[in-house]
């Protein structure tokens, strides 16, 4: 069951992404796209995110094999509501959002009667909205589906090797396993992220400018993720509540006794724990997963300078 | 007063670049240099980190105008020890570490008759070693001194100029202070990082290897910072224990109200939180502390692609 017309439903980084690839990728599949938003379509008409861009969602899916639902977690099920009446009754639904049974949950009980297979490709940058999409941001990421145990053979290969053939790793997986190991992975550090900088923004005693400034030791790390998408992100947390505050207890055990070692001086804890996290950083490195160079390859020495 | 002669103890990552730095920008001042290390003290002579590697730290500030104790923290003390006797009369006795407060007492402990003006370089990467320095790291940096009130003030002019040569940006902080903006900006922010990362890595329902597979998420920025010198950092924790309490209860507090937030499902209050956020990464890329390019520019589609 080969996948010769795709869907997307929401332009923004992911949907336009996925649009950008097909055309570099996947030539042959014919792409088409709706957003919600009036402006976001006119972008995407301009960059050619898709073939072509429909002023609805449900004229956008008419005659789609496979429709991907790029919206917010929380707007899944309104989305698949609305797609609902023009779906091909043998079109594959999936989505590409970082909560998996939620969103599962809220798809299968918007389309009873469809294969819905959700998917979640690892793969991102702070920035959103449709000028923000890139044909390689799947790349050598890993795209995680999370099939029911009832869902097609063919169609989960169909889904598979759609993803395959935009650069992406593909893994199958338990929903319920999927958010707990993205709880840790994703969830967990963007909501650190948003914390630190938010804390760095309320202080008296320290100005923001000061913040700012000094940025550079370590703060402005955080502010890459802390800079992400606020709707997407409050939808994954709402959404994937358990397992972030199951995550969320055992960080700040963890935190909470590396608080203790400080007050107490114990600097033999401290060095064990800076020596062990190392190694994670040499593996994320040896699979790809990150760029080797010192500072991510920064360029960043001013404004005034080039790379 | 100009500084003619730069004796740099400590040849790692920052040592070695300041050597470098004074190399591109300062051409008529001569650098010496000594590590602890043999194997470091070889291989600075071999990448020229300074003009003239010693075999003591005494012989390499012979005739010093400037030393710069780039050690641990917590060698501070015993680097001061070892250079007393040989430390000409009027030199300036400056260092690198990134707390203050605990910096300027075991100096000015150790050298009682000497003229002692902490400095903190605000740059870095997660590297370290001989290897790990750099001409450009401190160009479009801050440089911060935390001089006493009774520091003399051609000295105090001498080492800003000695920074400004070197492409940083100067400005003159109570140690106090320093250590509260740091804790912010710098040493909460590793804290975090290692926490997060050994978190991830001792989990039992969730393998090493797909935090691995999946760091992209957000999990890998973590991993960079955490990353770095196991005992220059255990030093800064143990040295600015104060201020890091203080600004990780601070930390604490704003995690727990979202905790809070995410358990009452409260999307409002994550919704304006991760909104207020993204203003400050604006401003730090407008001050030209971080790259704009989404994802800080990373070239990391997998090892076997060019940039």
């Amino acid at each position: 069951m080969a996948i010769k017309r795709v869907a997307i439903i929401g332009l923004g980084l992911l949907g336009g992404s996925i649009g950008l690839a097909a055309a570099k990728h996947s030539p042959d599949v014919v792409t088409t796209g709706f957003d919600a938003d009036p402006a976001a379509r006119k972008a995407a008409a301009k960059r050619g995110l898709v073939n072509k861009v429909y002023d609805s969602a449900s004229r956008a899916v008419d005659g789609a094999d496979l429709v991907i639902l790029c919206v917010p977690v929380g707007t899944m099920g309104f989305a698949a509501e609305a797609i609902k009446d023009a779906l091909p009754k043998d079109a594959i639904i999936s989505d590409v959002g970082s909560s998996k049974q939620s969103v599962g949950e809220a798809l299968r009980a918007a389309l009873p009667d469809f294969c819905v297979i959700p998917a979640h490709p690892v793969a991102g940058t702070e920035q959103s909205g449709p000028e923000a999409g890139f044909a390689e941001l799947f790349e050598h990421r890993w795209c995680i589906l999370t099939p029911t145990d009832n869902a097609p053979d063919d169609a989960v290969q169909s889904l598979s090797k759609f993803w395959e053939e935009l650069g992406s790793k593909v893994e199958i997986m338990d929903a319920r396993h999927h958010d707990l190991v993205l709880a840790v992975t994703s969830h967990i550090p963007h909501l650190i992220a948003y914390t630190i900088v938010g804390t760095a923004s309320d202080l008296e005693d320290v100005t923001r400018s000061e913040v700012i400034k000094y940025s550079a030791g370590g703060f402005r790390d955080f502010t890459r993720i802390a800079a992400s998408n606020p709707t997407m992100w409050r939808d994954v947390f709402l959404t994937n509540k358990d397992a972030v505050l199951e995550m969320l207890g055992r960080f700040t055990e963890d935190l909470t006794a590396l608080q203790r070692a400080i007050r107490r001086g114990d600097g033999d804890a401290l060095h064990d724990l800076f020596t062990r996290t190392r190694a994670i950083r040499r593996s994320i490195i040896e699979q790809g997963q990150d760029d080797e160079r010192p500072d991510f390859g920064r360029a960043d020495h001013g404004p005034d300078q080039s790379p």
